[in-house]
C-alpha cells in the first residue's frame, strides 16, 4: 500500500491504541461457537471459561478486534483459533451479514452492551465447529453447554458486558431461545 | 396424531395434489449448493443438469415440496440427498431465516418467478456441500461452477421459472455477485 | 390462469380445507406490529386481546394464511387491515427475508410452535405501524406493551402455541430482549 | 465518561484521523435511499449526484463515519439528514442487522469495495423515506431511478469504489434485482 510511510507503522501502538480508543469506534468480531446435529439444528453452545484472580468466574464469546486489512472472516478464523486451537475446524458462514449488530458503550445504559475501555461495535456471527477445541494456556477453557442452560440466570449471571443478552439473541436466532 | 382417519391419508394421492395445487401456495425449499473455502467465502455453485428429450439443457438449483410434518431442514437434507447423494455431507444452515422467499406465481410478470403448475411459494437457502456429489440416476449430472460463471448470460440463460434471478440474490447474500 | 376449470373454483371450500390441513403444510404469516421512534428503535409492541367464552384471556399476534395467488405482502397488508383497521398505516418491510420462520406442528414438541389444526409454516416479519388501530368489531381489542411487559412471565404466559416464544426472537431480532 | 480528560479530546483532529487511517478499520454506514409503495415493494432508489471539479459525474450513495458514542442509527440519521435534508422523513430499519457488510480496503481486489484512503468497514442498510429531499448546497442532487435503471450499465458506470455492487446487493436482498 503507497500511504504508508517509514514513519507510521502499519500497527497501532499500545499508546496509539489507547489514545483512540476514547475517541472513535473500535470494530469487533464476536462469534458464538456452536455444535450443530446432521439437520443444521444447534445441540450445543460454546462459553470460554475466565477464572479471575479474586476467584470469581465469567464465561464468554469468542471475541476480538478487526484489524487493518484484515477481512471480517479473516478475523473470525484468527480469534477462533486462538481460543479454540488450531484443530476446531470452523465453519465460517458464507454470507457476510451478521445476525446482529453489538454496540458496546463506554456509558453503561445506552444499549445492552457495555465496554468500560471503548466504544467497541461488534458484528456477531454463529459459527458451527466441527472439530476438537483445545483452548490455549491463557488460563481459558471453554464449556458446551445446551441452549436452555446458556440462557438459564446460572449461566446468564456469569457472563458480563452484556454478552449474555447477545447469548440470547443468537438463540432467537438459531429457533433455540425457549 | 389424533387428526387423523382411515379415510383421510396423511398424503395427497397425486389427484389431490393436483387439485389442491390451482388453490392454495404449496411449500417449497430451494437450496443452493456451494463449496467454499477455509474462511467460509463461496467458491463454487452446484447447478443440477437436465437433458430434455427434445435436447434442450436446463440448469436447476435443488428444489421441492415440504411434505406434511416434515421440518424445512428435513425437506432440505432429503432434497439435497435426493439430488445430491448420500455422502454430500450438506451444512444446513443452523438458522431457519431463508435468505430470501421466491414467489413462484403460475402467473408471469407477478414476481420474478413462474411456475405454470402452480403457485409455490419457497424457502431459499445457501447450503455449503463438503463431500461428494453423486446425482441419481434419473438423468441428472451436477456441474460446479464459479460465481462469475452463473451470473453469466450463457448459464443464466439454462435456468428456468426465475430460478436465474434467485440464484442471483443467493451470490448477493453471500457477497459474490459482481 | 389457464389450468383451472369450472368444476375446480379458485378457493378451497371449508371442507376441502378441513381434509387438506391434516395432509400438508399450510403456509401462514406472522406480523408483530411495533411502534417505533424517529431513529427506529422499538418501543412498543401491539397484541391482540382475545377474551374467551370461559373468560379466560389470550394474546396473540397478527397471523392468518396466505391465499392462493396472493402475495405474501398482500396477505401481510390483508390481515393488518383486518385486525388493526384501515388506518393503520402499516409499513411492510421492503424485504421478502421474514426474520425468523416459525413451523407449527399439530403434534406438541417438534418445534416450539404447536397448532393443533394443522401443520402450519409461517413467515414471521415485524411491521411497524404508524397510524390509528382499531380492532374489528370481533371482540379483539389491541393493547401497546413495552417490549419489557411482552417479555414477562405475566404477557408470555397469556399467549399460546408458542407465539411467546416467536414475540421474544422478533425482540431479539430488533436488539429489544434484554 | 471518566476515561477522558483534557489532553484527549473526545472527537480525533484531521491529523489524528490521517495518522489512524492507514492502521486500523474505520466504521462506517451506507444507507441506501428507496421510494416504497403501500405493499412494501422498492419502486425507487435514490442516488446523489456529483459533478467534479474536471466535469465527470458520479453517483452515490448516502454513506459516512460513524462517531465516537454515537448509535449506528444516530449515525445514520445524521448522514441521511445532512444529504438528504430535514423533512426526508427515513424509516430507520427496526433491526440494527445491515443487509450486508461492505468492506472496503485500500488495496484494489481484495473485495469488491475500494477506497483508496483508508480501510472501512461499512453496515449498509435499506432506508425507506417517505418525505421531501432537499440535498444540500455542497453540489449534491438527488435523483430517483427505478430498479432496473440502476442496475444498467449506465448508472452503475458512475458509481465508484464498489457501491454499484452495493446497490446490486441491496436490490437483491428486496427482491428487485432482476
Amino acid at each position: 500500500m503507497t500511504e504508508k510511510t517509514e514513519t507510521t507503522p502499519a500497527w497501532l501502538s499500545p499508546e496509539e491504541l489507547e489514545s483512540v480508543r476514547g475517541r472513535m469506534p473500535i470494530l469487533y468480531i464476536d462469534a458464538v461457537p456452536v455444535r450443530v446435529d446432521d439437520t443444521g439444528v444447534v445441540t450445543r453452545v460454546g462459553l470460554l471459561l475466565r477464572i479471575h484472580s479474586d476467584g470469581t468466574v465469567s464465561r464468554a464469546l469468542v471475541s476480538g478486534r478487526v484489524l487493518h486489512h484484515e477481512r471480517i472472516r479473516d478475523a473470525l478464523m484468527r480469534h477462533l483459533e486462538k481460543d479454540l486451537g488450531p484443530v476446531a475446524l470452523p465453519n465460517i458462514p458464507p454470507s457476510p451479514q451478521p445476525f446482529t449488530v453489538a454496540e458496546y458503550f463506554p456509558t453503561p445504559g445506552v444499549t445492552p452492551y457495555h465496554d468500560a475501555r471503548q466504544h467497541a461495535v461488534s458484528l456477531a456471527y454463529i459459527v458451527p465447529v466441527a472439530g476438537d477445541c483445545r483452548p490455549r494456556q491463557d488460563a481459558l477453557d471453554l464449556v458446551w453447554f445446551t441452549p436452555e442452560e446458556v440462557a438459564s440466570p446460572a449461566v446468564q449471571g456469569e457472563m458480563t458486558g452484556g454478552q449474555g443478552v447477545l447469548l440470547k439473541q443468537a438463540l432467537a436466532h438459531v429457533g433455540r431461545l425457549v
